[in-house]
């Protein structure tokens, strides 16, 4: 069996970007990583202020946040233009190539619109995995460029998507399997996931199948934490070595192998 | 000497983009040329529009419009995200593998702010030709890929920059003659060069230095023409093949051998 090279494809969200400095030191640390890999960001509450500059007003449907035309044309701006390109341009001052790229990008992610059921989501992406450019992406990696890519997506038949980032950088990660070793990263702005919530010292710093029976039956894990880990668990189940879940600012060692935040495995 | 390939970098600006059936009908086109190419794009009155909405007042000085910050942030939103995506998707529906780029993306296009003399332009960016990173353009090209660059250069210290789409143009040209044959093709919204503007029949299909001489002796170009035509020899000096100056209308023959615009050469 031939070795595969190792690839961290690793999220930020608003948490990350909403905060200049834990941005800032979050993107001196990504340039400083030497693997190869891919930041995949959300936009934070950037869009949701152009929107109100703007004159839009939230639209949403039993408390989900509908993409109508208007808030589609805000987050291609806010996450394809001005987000992505500011990250592109700090990680290049810092010495790392980067790429920003959407989904629509050599085609990259393609998607499609979200079928109506009981709710219409409107201009909201949901990816096709196994149409992935994964060649195109792997030509920007060994190329020594770094993808940066903005949570937007397209149809192919002219359609940009507002898509889930979360959603994008596993999806991403299950299709770069078959060719990478791949981490999947999720930066938030805790520790890990948190035997109690309120002690940061509390992370619990290995999940495996039978871990996770174990905390889910005796209630020690938080409730809003089962969604993510469900999730790692089936980008796992489609060949994605590991996701780790921890802080911004701890980057650099959970790349590495003496990880401190929860490594799902 | 060794043959090079044909390569055409077409530039359209705001008389295209914001005449939705003019800019369909021209990536249409576009996408189906059969060659190398690459496409840059201006922004035209949506980014004013936007400024507009956003409670933006033109700056102005000496006639000159100024890019401050406020204003950078919109053409980066605009050009880089709206402007640029939707393009790309479009071709992508077209069966072009279009890729959206800025100068910050792979530090295509380096630049550096201008200088102030005795106008302070702002976030400026004037490109550095020589820096420009042919080697990441030429890995498109030649992996079928076909880049879509947006008027935004950067000056690789983290400072985005707006920066004029007919020079990035003319920058590019030069930057890959040394690779390619270079057409650079100007897209307007006049069939070419006109001896006289109220005639669209009276396109001067052909100039070289000597006709450009005569002409201008013979006061037969209407004198807004001059300065493109001075940069279009100035690219011709620095190895471009030629420049043409058409309809957006009549990109396949402005391609071919058999041109009914101006071409310069």
């Amino acid at each position: 069996m031939q070795h595969k090279k190792q690839l961290f494809i690793i999220k930020i969200g608003g948490n990350v970007i909403d905060h200049e400095p834990v941005l800032n030191a979050f993107l001196k640390n990504f340039a400083e990583v030497d693997a190869l890999r891919i930041l995949v960001h959300g936009g934070g509450k950037i869009a949701t202020r152009m929107g109100e500059r703007l004159g839009l007003l939230p639209n949403y449907i039993n408390g989900r946040r509908i993409t109508d035309a208007a808030t589609l044309e805000v987050v291609s701006m806010v996450y394809g233009g001005l987000v992505n390109k500011n990250i592109v341009t700090s990680l290049q001052e810092a010495g790392c190539n980067a790429i920003g790229l959407t989904g629509a990008d050599a085609n990259i992610i393609p998607a499609q619109k979200r079928p109506v059921s009981t709710i219409d989501y409107g201009f909201v992406g949901d990816v096709i995995t196994a149409s992935i450019n994964t060649k195109a992406l792997q030509l920007f990696l060994e190329n020594g460029m770094v993808p940066v890519i903005a949570p937007i997506t397209h149809d192919a038949h002219a359609q940009l998507l507002n898509t889930n980032a979360d959603t994008i950088a596993a999806s991403l990660a299950v299709a770069l399997s078959t060719e990478y070793d791949v981490r999947l990263i999720y930066c938030f702005e805790k520790k890990g996931v948190l035997e109690n919530v309120d002690d940061e010292q509390s992370v619990i710093r290995f999940i495996d199948r039978s871990v996770y029976q174990d905390l889910k039956n005796s209630d020690k894990i938080f409730e809003g934490m089962i969604p993510k880990i469900d999730n790692a668990f089936a980008a796992i189940d489609e060949g994605v070595k590991a996701v780790l879940i921890g802080h911004s600012d701890d980057l650099k060692q959970n790349i590495s192998n003496e990880t401190v935040g929860t490594l799902i495995q």
